[in-house]
């Protein structure tokens, strides 16, 4: 079988004399899946900079109205072929084909890519500024280069690097994109980028407004997101590589837009525990058991205070997760780092209360676990109890008093979300006064009442937060026309008659 | 005489054991000026961020009206004593006390910081979003700690990191400054704090909104930039400081917006010299020299066809040099990094036009110079070329014909600034239309038929642009309400009741 082909300047190419080939693997069995893959090497990756530099210029004459057409054909495509997606995507990542990929995701991307040909026809992100006394025009426009996009395990569609948010907001603000796709679902990502480069074409982008590569080794990814033609690389996965990836484009000057691992931790307050103790823990298990823990919305962290309702909570939790069964993770690296990340916290000083039933052993099956530590323990390491662990399980922190809830929150590091669980008109309410302002400060987004895993699409969303969840607080991933900002450069003509200014 | 104290958390405090101690000189003579100030040591900086991480939770509890009185207060204060400090900036600096100071300079720091209390008061800077159906709101907010403001030597009121517009827009924006005033100007900074102290504790700030110290070792300066507490850094100076800070600043995950040095290059097209060469050259001299060159947005480059017509305003240049008799710089520091920027242009290939009278040598005295290279030496090394002489030069680029002076645009670096002289209707016209593109994508402010040192103080304003000239192409450091947006954290409320969001 020969190796799958990247797109390069407009063109499905052979790889060149590539650092080895990758498969991908069915996580239900663990067995490699036949198509091969190209490890690209450096040469490719700078030739695919050089030509996205060449169509950031070309990009710049292309009509809005085109750009636009561009995301509703791309949207339809995706609609047309959702089932053979979804059943690709399947075989790659274990993740139900429906409901979850074909009623929720596929959805949810081309609701995506059409919020981006509105943002693009309407021309509502450029926030122009006029000062007629002054002769100035201001407003955001294209950064003039390519923005490299790396996408994550998780989202097959909606954060895929081809057709997930951030693609859709770099080429929505006029920027060609380079999409590493994820190394797990890469069928998965060249159907896509079949339908987007013919879409592309259809719509008269220049060759090179999306291009696409599978996987590189890390120092050549390294050296590529230093690459000085980048305009931005937004980035989407675990902190390590995040942290890596933005040093490079640190030391290069390109801004570095990473969404990083989150503890979203949901503080549930005495009065509230005490009125629904069974339906919380209900609802803390679906939540970080939902899409089997592998959201970076996913709460990895509860903290309560270990009254009577407390303690009863936890026996409720302690119960769904005993009688919960194995799941299926997305790779090898994945139920490898959840292990790891457990055990990280075991060693720090938590306990586990609780493992689900080992119903299935093939493939990268794994069980939900509940951990627990007393508030004590983890203010003397905050830090170490918010580690990754990508997967089914959660943490306990139970606190003596709210003095200690409350001296917990002040420990919590920068995260996307933070949840309070609040019983309007009882005690809880005085304690919420004084933890609701520290949690609003360490997340992107506070909610009452709600669990964190549900990331609506809408322009009044923050899907960011304080480091080290993102590596900007004043950005969305999430929510257009906003998350554009992160790939528009302010632009300001002076003195400029209006038939004289370009574009 | 005792050494000046410091301004740590709402009090004058005499220096915490400093690392030695400096003196200001009168640039005029180089003669030490009396006052002595600190150079603070570790200890006190980090008890500074400590304080402003308090401050910071403190200021979220200050009602808007408040925060709006105390820049209006603190402008009025300016107004009042603008004689005095216009006189201690002047000796400090050189800078003229009239105009420039008293008629210029003061009224635009006094315009901007009431400008930040119009924003403040009107909220003008939120930016909210609301979306009822999905239980969504959200607006920027404060970042949730101090912001450090490193000021520069060339703008002793309008970017004094305690009264300038990096100052006010953190501020503004709800958070602690810590200022760190330039070496260069202690006094004039330690009067403008007084009254910025005394402004503040009547408007009810906490103690520790604003914080001052004049000076620390190169090393101490790196380790603050990189304190976890900080949450943002805000500098204006040369590109070496600003880029040993930002490395600094990015390994803790903190936002940096530096404004470091820039070209501005000025292109001269061929019909616009031909109709004009002798007013085109005293505009350009006049920019070049305008406050001894010591703008950020001075003209380092003129590019130029060598023609009848470029040759005749060069000889015009090349005049107005001549006659020209010596500035004061503003330190030595910057009489030494003129010469050694001009012996680097020199030694890559450039040579020495003209050069100014020697009209005195007593303190930072230097005279005005005009280099020259053509383009193709320009063109084997681009960044040799645009490299920092702040101070009275500029470096003309000429070009044999219109081909090599878009090559030469296509070598520019990110800038600030870049402006085309053009006649229109002619066929300049046509050189224009390829010639602007390139330039709007390497400049935050792009002009025509005007030079870039005039900065306006308006919302339409940019000054930014891509790196190196600023370390963040999306925004500016003059123009609000859009400058505050560099110290805004976006915040989303997620199903919260409207009265139970805090603040």
């Amino acid at each position: 079988m020969s190796m799958n082909r990247v797109l390069v300047g407009g063109e499905w190419r052979a790889p060149n004399a590539p650092d080895g080939s990758f498969h991908a693997f069915d996580p239900e069995t663990g067995a490699a899946l036949p198509p091969e893959f190209p490890v690209s090497r450096w040469e490719e990756l700078d030739g695919m900079v050089r030509a996205g530099l060449r169509a950031a210029e070309a990009l710049e004459s292309v009509p809005a109205a085109a750009r636009s057409r561009f995301f509703e054909q791309y949207a339809a495509a995706i609609e047309r072929h959702a089932a053979d997606l979804a059943a690709t995507a399947h075989a790659e990542t274990a993740l139900p084909a429906a409901p979850r990929l074909l009623d929720v995701e596929i959805p949810r991307t081309v609701r995506q890519l059409r919020m981006a040909a509105a943002v693009v026809a309407g021309d509502l992100w450029r926030h122009r500024e006029i000062d007629t006394a002054a002769g100035l025009m201001s407003e955001y426009r294209s950064l003039g280069g390519p923005v490299l996009v790396i996408g994550p395990n998780n989202f097959p569609f909606a954060f895929n690097a081809i057709s997930g948010g951030d693609f859709a907001a770099a080429l929505a603000a006029g920027n060609p994109v380079i999409a590493k796709g994820h190394p797990g679902h890469p069928e998965t990502t060249r159907r896509l980028a079949e339908l987007c480069a013919e879409a592309a074409r259809d719509a008269g982008l220049p060759a090179a407004a999306v291009q696409l590569f599978y996987h590189c080794l890390p120092d050549t990814g390294l050296r590529l997101a230093g690459h000085a033609g980048l305009a931005a690389v937004a980035f989407t996965g675990s902190r390590a590589a995040g942290l890596s990836l933005k040093a490079a484009a640190d030391a290069a000057g390109t801004p570095f837009y990473g969404e990083m691992s989150a503890s979203n931790p949901v503080f549930l307050l005495p009065s509230a525990v005490a009125a629904r103790a069974a339906d919380l823990a209900r609802e803390l298990f679906g939540s970080f058991t939902l899409g089997c823990g592998q959201f970076c919305t996913k709460p990895a962290l509860a903290v309560l205070v270990g009254d009577d309702a407390g303690r009863q909570m936890l026996g409720e939790l302690m119960a769904l997760v005993s009688a919960s069964a194995s799941v299926v993770l997305l790779g090898a690296g994945v139920r490898d780092a959840f292990h790891r990340g457990i055990a990280g916290a075991l060693e720090a000083g938590a306990r586990r209360l609780a493992r689900g039933r080992v119903t299935r052993t093939a493939g990268f099956a794994a069980e939900p676990e509940l951990l627990e530590v007393d508030a004590e323990t983890f203010l003397r390491a905050p830090a170490a109890f918010q580690i990754e662990a990508f997967g089914p399980t959660t943490l306990i922190v139970s606190a003596g008093d709210e003095g200690e809830l409350l001296a917990v929150a002040r420990g919590i590091e920068g995260t996307l979300a933070a949840s309070v669980y609040v019983a309007s008109g009882t005690s809880d309410e005085a304690i919420y006064r004084r933890l609701a302002p520290v949690l609003v400060r360490r997340s992107g987004r506070f909610m009452t009442n709600k669990m964190p895993t549900g990331v609506a699409v809408s322009p009044a969303m923050n899907h960011g937060g304080p480091f080290p969840a993102t590596t900007h607080p004043g950005f969305t991933a999430v929510g257009m026309p906003r998350s554009l900002l992160r790939f528009a450069a302010l632009k300001c003509f002076d003195s400029v008659e209006e038939r004289m200014i370009p574009e």
